[in-house]
């Protein structure tokens, strides 16, 4: 809505008592597989109704006391274990209808969602009690029907992701600590998809910003010659940390 | 909190009930004074506790049926009129004791405050009542003591506007159609301080990125040459739309 209020909307939102809400907040938690170059998203399978058996982003009520952040944290801790995990805020959800306990024949209050983003190294992320079944990560190419507004949320996710990935040096937070430039292209295009840019132009793009160092160690790959094994220099990335930067 | 939740937070946690909220939004209107190089914030002088008389974000609690971006809107147009507001979500404010009506001695439930986001050209921002002297244009270099924790949510704003200035053509939505490379120098410099960049790195930068159009008018300004006027041509822009790119 680009512009001001509709008059009668206004009238008729004066007409209304104040709102009661329930605040939620939902993570969109991302990782790379990168033996396998696919993008994964944490998804969580209701055993409530509604939506009862459906699969949902990680998420939970907040409590009295409960800042949104301390939620958010606390319903992750019960899903899966990672290093150094740091959720940043996504976006707020709170449009009527969003959530059918709202209606007079359920809760009769509005809930909202205030949902958090991470991008989680594979490796370091262990399911808690994957077993069940639960709890699992699901090729986001590939995602069964969410609960809720879920899947509009995840879409928003997915877009802070793609820019994260131009705009801040996220990969290489998940990366491992050496990797080849095509290890580096082949993130970037499991993100971004196979056009974002051609393989040359990315690779002397990133090497100008001069934050690549050479360790001089070399990985065979098949055929090819051997590669040379990058790491991320963040003494030499520092200067640059606070400056406006596009990485590709 | 850059990790999982401490684990006495989260049995603390579980033992409280849900948290009823209700749900607040704040905007945070910036707009430039051209003609004086001042960077301006819209306030309104609250006229009911708590905080009566302390100057706040123009903002409002969200009614029944009411979505955020509504209640947003519908705010502001009791306090400015302008062409082509476009608020955008900034963030979401929501932890235990932000506002005192949270407290058992008064209504007892949480404030959660979603924060939108506009720069505004100053030209065309009307204060509606402004005689009342509620409702003004405070510079944000010399700001009142804010109520609730407005000070935190307006330098969240003041980075967002930032970010868009150094990462989006936003600037050209609010200056006059046609402008010299220094009005837009000034317009920059008034939002991020003298020394983001020198004029003529800044100059150099801008017009290669060729979406500046010299009109071939020229503006005298006082003793030196007459400047050239230029103007943002939307269509050599279009290509890099979706494209990430650095502005300064």
């Amino acid at each position: 809505m680009p512009q001001l209020a509709d008059q009668a909307l206004v009238e008729n939102a004066l007409k209304q008592p104040l709102a009661d809400f329930k605040v939620g907040v939902d993570n969109v938690i991302f990782s790379v597989d990168t033996a396998r170059n696919r993008l994964l998203v944490l998804l969580v399978k209701r055993r409530d109704e509604p939506f009862l058996n459906y699969w949902s982003l990680p998420g939970t009520l907040v409590r009295k006391g409960e800042s949104l952040e301390n939620a958010a944290y606390r319903i992750l801790e019960e899903k899966i274990r990672v290093h150094n995990l740091y959720l940043e805020q996504l976006y707020t959800f709170g449009g009527p209808g969003r959530d059918p306990r709202e209606s007079e024949q359920s809760y009769g209050v509005r809930y909202l969602s205030v949902s958090y983003f991470a991008l989680v190294r594979f490796a370091d992320a262990d399911i808690v009690n994957s077993q069940s079944g639960h709890v699992a990560w699901h090729f986001l190419e590939k995602l069964p029907n969410l609960a809720f507004d879920h899947q509009q949320i995840l879409q928003y996710g997915y877009q802070r992701l793609r820019n994260k990935l131009e705009y801040s040096p996220i990969a290489f937070d998940v990366l491992p600590e050496l990797f080849t430039l095509n290890n580096l292209y082949q993130f970037y295009t499991t993100i971004l998809g196979e056009n974002f840019s051609d393989y040359s132009n990315f690779r002397s793009r990133l090497l100008k910003l001069g934050f690549l160092f050479d360790t001089q160690e070399k990985v065979s790959r098949g055929a090819g010659r051997p590669a040379s094994l990058y790491r991320f220099d963040s003494e030499a990335f520092a200067p640059l940390k606070d400056k406006p930067l596009v990485f590709i």
